[in-house]
């Protein structure tokens, strides 16, 4: 059951409302899907809050997570168009980034993953969101695309008040490091053991 | 990364478009609070699917996941007004039940929760839902206030092609043996360890 009390208060000058409004840094890592869904499950209380919620997929295929995406653009022409909850900018690395609008290479991931996290580098300087989800960006860390020691200074160094979650696997550990939060999925049974194949709705 | 391929086929006889379609036991348990915003983060899929979604909190706070319950059933109302998705309930066992409309007792939180499992019988029977997520549907289990081995009756059982999550920790070894899919959420690293409070958006 929920409970709100934390083990023991810390002795570091902060009221308890400092304490509470603590912006975040959160990495959802392991083996199970669940990383990215609980991440868009954060953004879903976040658009309640009114915040201002950017998704930035480093995933390649268009096919995954469309449901999540379509879901929560919904919530931002809620927003558009009723003033309830917060504005949703949804953007993935697919051909180049939306905010490019130039046709990608499809042949230099590297790069658009580079551009990618620089675009994020630049809206955290700048305040630009007040939940990220940065969607799958371990993958670049971990391939050497993005530096690690930058993506780990830029998010300590963040303005205001602005919470990030990063989902994927093989998290490094020098951002499990710099992490308030570190959940991990963990796989008990998966029904692609059994031959399964993943199906619309549950996977996707 | 995502992957949809299974490491064998199995000799059921099944098509990969039966075995697709199954329907299934997902249970999300483990100490984490992962738990629940991944179902939330399903039923965003399994909306924008056209599913009809049902969501019964077996929580007695009200404090905790409004943001999710606004943003759903914002959803909910998108789904009314131009079609798009799929229609969603949400229902919780605060003073009673949504659905009876009474006045609960506040003294018999076993009552309520059997109530609240009989409802949900009733409609896994009708197929009323195409996803239902049994939030904190553990505790009145461990707790005897409804009998496990019926619970897991009634969903081998189900007719049709009615999807079921159950989130809380301590999920009975009955549930997890007739579970398809069992996502366990471990701790790695938590800001209340810390003496940080829980906070608007990220906690509820």
């Amino acid at each position: 059951m929920p409970q709100g009390q934390p083990a023991a208060v810390p002795a570091d000058g902060l009221t308890t409302r400092q304490r509470r409004n603590r912006p975040l840094v959160v990495v959802h890592t392991g083996e199970m899907k669940g990383k990215s869904t609980a991440a868009f499950g954060l953004a879903l209380r976040g658009w309640n809050q009114g915040w201002r919620i950017g998704v930035f997929q480093f995933v390649k295929s268009a096919k995954w997570k469309v449901g999540e995406e379509e879901a929560l653009t919904a919530l931002g022409r809620v927003h558009e168009q009723t003033g309830q909850g917060g504005p949703v900018e949804w953007h993935k690395m697919g051909q180049g980034w939306s905010w490019t609008r130039k046709q990608g290479t499809e042949t230099d991931h590297a790069a658009d993953a580079l551009e990618g996290w620089h675009e994020i580098r630049r809206r955290l300087e700048t305040e630009q969101h007040d939940l990220y989800v940065l969607d799958e960006f371990t993958y670049p860390m971990k391939w050497g695309w993005v530096d690690v020691d930058e993506v780990v200074q830029v998010l300590r160094d963040r303005p205001g008040h602005q919470h990030v979650v990063v989902t994927g696997r093989d998290a490094d550990p020098r951002l499990v490091e710099a992490a308030d939060l570190v959940v991990e999925m963990t796989k008990i049974k998966h029904p692609m053991d059994a031959g399964a194949k993943g199906q619309r709705g549950i996977e996707w």
